[in-house]
């Protein structure tokens, strides 16, 4: 089958493998697959993040992963059931599902996509965990249901704020992690939620997504334009940049005793001035991911029209498309998120 | 009258004019006032704080302290009632009292002592405001009386952490704020609290002041020792060591969904890996001061025997020998709390 391979720190697209389902496992057909940030984020600083994820002994990107071997990533996919393997129960064949990215194997749970020996959602088919799969509902289109993800990674880090109404939000950053927050800080009903980018068409989403306010920081700071909206109430900010100094910018601008919600992934040492954190008594929450509860929660909101993720879907290509699109992504004012459709 | 006057970042004892208690405000005189790191930082780095807080335009040091004039710090004190400005209502004289070190001036608040108008405990005399006295009560000692500041920034940073039983602490440095916020665990019921620090007279205060075990991190690194007693429990890590590098330290040794509660005062830039903290969903809580309730806490559980402070009690001085006492602590093996005792 083709793919879209991570091979030598470069994207090729080759012919590989055909998976076989073992026991609890299903073949699927991949039906559309989201590119992820993290993607981006892996191929540059791959070496970093296994040595990292080496220090740490972390589940996710495990210390078996071979970097000089070939890597099939893409995480966030809707997917037709083809075929269980044997002895498992499967919903029928033609089923469109999503599902937690994670494969069980007989050796323990293995990271979909970042891993040697399972292909993620740039390729055509793929492995998923029988016991994992979620139906996609309503006659929801895959294209949408591929968003489950990282709807699921904005509603985990409102969820991680703690956040309750009467509070507001001002969101650094209208990439695709930035854009999930806000839809998640509108569906908990958190207003103003205020949000910044450099990219008009990028603020212009954050407005369709939820956001009532949205600026270029380079003509009025997040901080200014959140006073002017409500300046009252206790304000949580989201960071979802993720390259340094952001951390410490947010730190500078939050007020007295907020909260700062680090969704952004930023892979580079960073530097901090804690005396300004330490003199507001500022709090910095770390986000990453998602439960399962909140990742079916995603998948429920957005069939049930809670959250509109069309919008956010600005581009597609199939499978030879996706070193193209890697390319346009470094380009953030021009697409929130490239769908891989293989077919 | 004499006092240890901070003059063009060095500490020279001098006749300074005695102060004059004006309405609300009452003249005092200073029985035990302990010294404070931040005093310490102060003399080191006071050019750099007055600029960070004239950024971030903070009530306690205000922007008119003026570097250039001379300063008389000293904010952890104990002091006798010797008479009240006119029309203000007082404890009779010869009450023995202590105060959150803030002074109430017809102009506004005034910090206690980081100011250039009114000096603080490092002077025979002193002017605090009539509302905010605190009578010494159970004929509690004024030397023990003067750790009630210092207690209360642990009873603070432990109320910070929102700690509850069953959850265990790592206190990362062993100086007096490390020891106050070992006080405050083991007043909470904490168990284990696992204590680190270079210096084996102040593991021993540790263990005194209510830590179940203390080591040397170069032996055995902290997170090791609480693996080793206990590694069940979730884990809260206190930074009160305030130097370059703790907070990126505590940040790779704290385990998945800890939190980290930031009481050291780092005055200079300070380089962090966000990677590590997001992988790990990690909360950092700066932590600083403390409210009038957790001050008058302080007292009543040092009055009550709750928390026996004679032992931070390492050394006393009178005025002329305060320069000397600086000097003295900076060797941390030496000392934990030195109190100046002009009389």
């Amino acid at each position: 089958m083709r793919a879209a391979v991570l091979r030598s720190g470069r994207l090729v697209v080759d012919d590989v493998a055909d998976p076989t389902p073992a026991f609890g496992q299903v073949l699927v057909r991949t039906l559309a697959c989201g590119i992820c940030g993290s993607d981006l984020h892996f191929m540059r600083h791959a070496p970093r993040m296994v040595e990292l994820s080496r220090q740490m002994a972390g589940p996710m990107t495990g210390s078996s992963l071979d970097l000089g071997r070939d890597i099939v990533m893409g995480h966030e996919f809707a997917a037709e059931v083809l075929e269980p393997g044997p002895d498992t129960v499967a919903p029928p064949a033609g089923t469109v599902v999503t599902s937690l990215p994670v494969l069980v194997t007989a050796e323990g749970f293995v990271s979909l996509a970042y891993n040697n020996d399972f292909p993620g959602g740039y390729a055509e088919r793929m492995l998923l965990s029988a016991p994992l799969l979620l139906e996609v509902p309503n006659g929801l289109s895959p294209q949408q249901a591929a968003l489950t993800e990282p709807m699921a990674v904005g509603i985990h880090a409102v969820g991680k704020a703690g956040m309750s109404q009467g509070e507001a939000a001002l969101v650094l950053g209208c990439g695709p992690v930035g854009l999930a927050v806000i839809a998640a800080l509108r569906l908990k009903g958190i207003e103003p939620i205020v949000a910044t980018d450099f990219s008009p068409r990028r603020r212009a989403l954050a407005r369709t997504l939820g956001a009532h306010e949205s600026v270029d920081p380079r003509e009025e700071p997040g901080i200014e334009a959140w006073r002017r909206v409500d300046g009252r109430k206790t304000l949580v900010l989201f960071e979802a940049v993720g390259v340094p100094g952001m951390i410490d910018s947010a730190v500078r601008d939050a007020p007295l005793g907020s909260r700062i919600v680090v969704v952004g992934v930023c892979m580079e040492d960073d530097v901090i001035q804690p005396a300004f954190a330490i003199a507001k008594e500022l709090n910095l929450q770390f986000a990453l991911g998602y439960d399962p509860v909140e990742f079916s929660g995603a998948l429920r909101s957005i069939a049930e029209g809670e959250i509109d993720v069309a919008p956010l879907i600005t581009g597609s290509v199939d499978i030879e498309g996706v070193p193209g699109a890697f390319d346009e992504l470094a380009h953030p004012d021009a697409h929130a998120k490239i769908l891989v459709e293989p077919a």
